[in-house]
């Protein structure tokens, strides 16, 4: 996998500049054969990292062995965070990226104690692990932008409160909390990301119920309808995995101990702009034209709804040195060249 | 269980005039067991309402049945929340006052796994189990001050940030949240008290894990020294039970629905004047006198300590149209009165 930089053109390679800090440092990433983990395994490797990924492959998430197959070297241990055999694993690590986690509002509705499994009590007994065996290790949580819930004022700065309006959200502050005490109690420098919503490559497209991004994505790629709520008018800011990776790994400075951070786009779009411009990169890649249809709104999406989001990003850039430098049009394009040379992310097997 | 007015000479038993509204209500309490819990429930039952308790008696925490025992028509199911043997208990409940919960903030530094447990996963497994089988009964759950952290401003209201310091801390602020998320998306007609320290009849006093103020109580009682750490000049404010009852009661309002309503005093003292009225009263009854002794911080207590506290219970006044009635003294006094009476809370069997 060779170093590049930044490039739209690069589909799913970030550049080694922002890795090289990590050049030979052992790397755990939890969540690692997912989407947004093993982006950052492969750019770590690329980086001259060692990197080890610890991942369940929960049958509902994201987690695919063949998101890391070009990279034999990673070693890959699949088990739950809370598995004793996670300790010989993080014993010797220089860096944790805790990625994990369930990532499905509804599904945390439908089924909310299995969502404060994963996302709380597997990652406290991780963090137990972690006290116990590499206590003062640098851990990078992400969490998310779902824990401040309805907006009450835009952008979001990290000072807004923190009233989340679904049980993800819930467990997501709390696990956040808990990373954030183990840092102030017990020696852990540990940082939390509150990422915006991310597309991009090694993204699962098959399962409705990781998002609305690669729903997106997978029906733009294959020329089907795109269905949106409401208007289409919505706001959001979304982020190019790439740029996510260059957060994570610049989040590892000291200066972000016992931080949170957000990470966002200064890019405000529309949920009808995000179709749009996946339509447009698809058909300029010569693939089908989809087009874009309005529903009303399920009354169980209404009412975990968040209306209009943006982020802002100002401490990022200011503790960490980062900013995002993917637009959606260049990060629509990357993705969806991304998955049309790889077409196994639309297959259903 | 004659009703009476409040009385610092009623040694715990609160007045009927605030619980007549429950006259003939089907009322469960969890945790009925246990301190707040049994005088709640012995209220209840005094006023006229159909009482019913789950407890599972944790044997770390103050639950006993000793302190229902003069009242054998009140129903008590030994089992955790999240047993399937509750939905029988809640199915025609018209009220579920949720105190049950594990107090130490100590017990949760060390053994977080388990707060989490007790204080979030069975309550979300209970809150299933009311959305299943009773899901617009009126709830009032007893959250804690410590959701607040470290007060940034004196007094502190419900708009103050909740920056919890400790797994405790945590795990009350996620299931206060999950009660109002029910509350707002499933139907379920839930409060949440934000309760300040309370002291008074029927608290384990053996258990030095179980808060400041029983252990003063028991050192009261029995003459033994008082230990204050730092100058013991920390600022608190404390209430009565009965008070607390009144309040619980009161949150049945329809008007707190989906709320966070702070109970505390507006008496604010240190912990050295409630050290000192208890031995005052313990006195005053004919009991020896302790002294009061000053010690250095322990380090992990200092870790997790907030520091100075007031309550501003402004809200519960103009919703629940509730303050407090007893002050210091008098609570201390009848506290003091009820535990000479009932010598076996300070025997070790």
């Amino acid at each position: 996998m060779p170093a590049s930089p930044p490039d739209p053109s690069s589909a799913g390679t970030v550049g080694s500049a922002g890795l090289s800090g990590l050049s030979g440092a052992t790397c755990v990433v939890t969540g690692g054969l997912g989407f947004i983990g093993s982006n950052l395994a492969l750019a770590l490797a690329a980086g001259g990292a060692r990197v080890r990924v610890v991942d369940a492959l929960v049958a509902q998430h994201g987690g695919d062995r063949r998101n890391l197959a070009q990279r034999p070297d990673i070693e890959v241990l699949e088990a739950r965070l809370d598995h004793p055999c996670v300790a010989d694993l993080v014993a010797d690590a220089d860096v944790v990226f805790n990625v994990a986690g369930q990532v499905s509002h509804h599904a945390s509705m439908t089924d909310p104690l299995r969502d404060l499994d994963l996302n709380v009590t597997s990652h406290l007994a991780f963090l137990e692990t972690l006290r116990a065996v590499n206590p003062t290790v640098r851990v990078v949580y992400t969490s998310t932008r779902q824990v401040y819930g309805r907006p009450e004022h835009i952008p979001v700065d990290e000072g807004h409160p923190a009233r989340p309006v679904d049980v993800n959200g819930i467990d997501k502050l709390a696990c956040e909390q808990l990373h954030l005490l183990y840092s102030a109690v017990h020696g852990l420098r540990a940082t939390a990301l509150r990422l915006t919503n991310v597309y991009g490559p090694r993204q699962n497209l098959l399962k409705d119920d990781l998002g609305a991004l690669p729903v997106f994505v997978r029906r733009a790629l294959r020329g089907e309808t795109i269905r949106l709520y409401g208007d289409g008018t919505q706001r959001r800011d979304c982020l190019h995995v790439d740029d996510v990776v260059r957060a994570l790994v610049a989040a590892t400075t000291d200066a972000a101990v016992g931080m949170i951070v957000n990470i966002g786009h200064d890019q405000s779009v529309t949920l009808r702009e995000i179709a749009e411009e996946l339509i447009a990169a698809v058909t300029s890649e010569g693939g089908p034209r989809s087009d874009v249809e309005l529903a009303p709104w399920p009354a169980e999406a209404a009412k975990i709804d968040i209306g209009d989001f943006e982020t802002d990003s100002t401490r990022a850039t200011r503790v960490l040195g980062w900013k995002p430098e993917i637009g959606l049009r260049d990060g629509a394009r990357d993705t969806v060249v991304f998955y049309r040379r790889h077409p196994w992310y639309l297959s259903s097997t």
